[in-house]
């Protein structure tokens, strides 16, 4: 392509819940032909490995406590390297579709005109707990799963958490993100009548070695967080499916 | 490792959704050591060639219209190979715990004191709408996503599916699945109460070459299906959030 000026383009990737391992072989490929890498708090540092050594790197996370950099300067900065030419790999921990404002990443890139790809993801919503010997669906115990953002946007109130509905679900229901929330969450169900002896699973760092699970019911698991003194970011499990774990916890037991 | 019995073991692999590069790296990992496969329907068969020449591939997915190998004979299949000290790959389609019938099988080795791992993997219920240009969750337009099993289990009474719940949802519903039970979801989700005007999109064989979608609404979707001739397996998306593939629709517009 000598003496062709590139026409630019963004991957949106993602980057697979935590084990490093979990990256798609797509979003592989996509990592080693890239000239920056826009990356935030979620994805894997370590994947950053995958970029060719002269690539740039930029964290787009989040600076401190609560504090991220507004969402669109991130969308400005795909589209001005896009239209330098350059190839821009958007690196979202888990999938870019799952709660990860990659729907608004996408529209801004379609409103500018910038060509775009989206390379899927594992979430951390179903891989957190498999990791945690946790199936969210079971065919005797959840036909269904549900997941949900546990920091919801104050602003959005005519979509705002839909608790009697979440409550008397007989499925799984996944928070991810979910730990400042965790009382009101606890609060809100047992509120719209889900059984307080329903099975809760916090799963923090879930698929990395620093992987730590604390599980509980509805009744008490406010106060075992406390105790463990568990942080975000941390995945929450309701359901019955929480019960497998006894049996199924394969990788905290592994050699 | 000469003269030692190796002890054997089982990957519960996903194998993504469908187009090949979705497999994860420790996926493809597990898929070079493998001594025999163990793969069905829903697997990309192209996914193999990651085996040993030499490795066994065994199809236990459908036989013919709706027959499928029982669940109890792969189960057994399993935990016969690994107690022969076979490197065992049972390869699911999307995630094994995502309607796979994953956690069964775990239950079966972890029943007989089988070693297993389980690799998670990009579920189609998310690569499929991304494919098609269809984010399950946009800040705006849906705050929730639900998965549900599009063939329910017939002796499965008490968690029988919820459909009041599932009609006043504000969030996206995703059917795996659901192309057989077409008409019985719809009519369903109309007769509690969702607006006949709420969008729906079917895609067929998502994340492939020769994936195809078909748009409309709940009053008018059985209909075009039937004029589409639109087969399984097919995932059905219904919510706001159909609307964004409008613009967003980057896979079937590529060059």
């Amino acid at each position: 392509m000598a003496g062709k000026s590139r026409i630019g383009r963004v991957y949106l990737v993602g980057a697979g819940p935590g084990d490093p391992k979990l990256l798609t072989l797509r979003g592989k490929e996509c990592l080693e032909q890239a000239d920056v890498v826009l990356y935030d708090y979620l994805a894997n540092p370590a994947l950053l490995s995958h970029a060719p050594p002269q690539a740039e790197r930029i964290y787009v996370g989040r600076r401190g406590r609560g504090q991220y950099q507004p969402q669109e300067t991130t969308n400005r900065m795909l589209v001005e390297r896009a239209r330098q030419g350059q190839i821009v790999v958007r690196l979202k921990g888990g999938d870019p579709f799952v709660f990860g404002r990659g729907g608004e990443e996408a529209e801004a890139l379609a409103a500018a005109g910038v060509l775009f790809e989206v390379v899927p993801g594992v979430t951390a919503a179903v891989a957190a707990p498999a990791y945690a010997g946790i199936p969210v669906t079971h065919r005797t115990m959840a036909s269904t799963v549900t997941f949900v953002t546990g920091h919801e946007d104050p602003d959005k109130s005519t979509t705002a958490l839909e608790w009697p509905r979440l409550a008397s679900s007989h499925g799984t229901l996944v928070f991810l993100m979910g730990m400042k929330n965790l009382p009101s969450i606890v609060s809100n169900l047992i509120g719209e009548g889900r059984p307080s002896t329903t099975p809760v699973a916090l799963i923090r760092w879930g698929t990395r070695a620093a992987q730590r699970t604390v599980v509980g019911t509805l009744a008490d698991i406010v106060e075992k967080a406390q105790q463990a003194k568990l942080e975000p970011p941390t995945v929450v499990v309701v359901g019955e499916v929480v019960k497998l774990r006894e049996q199924l916890n394969w990788f905290e037991r592994r050699p």
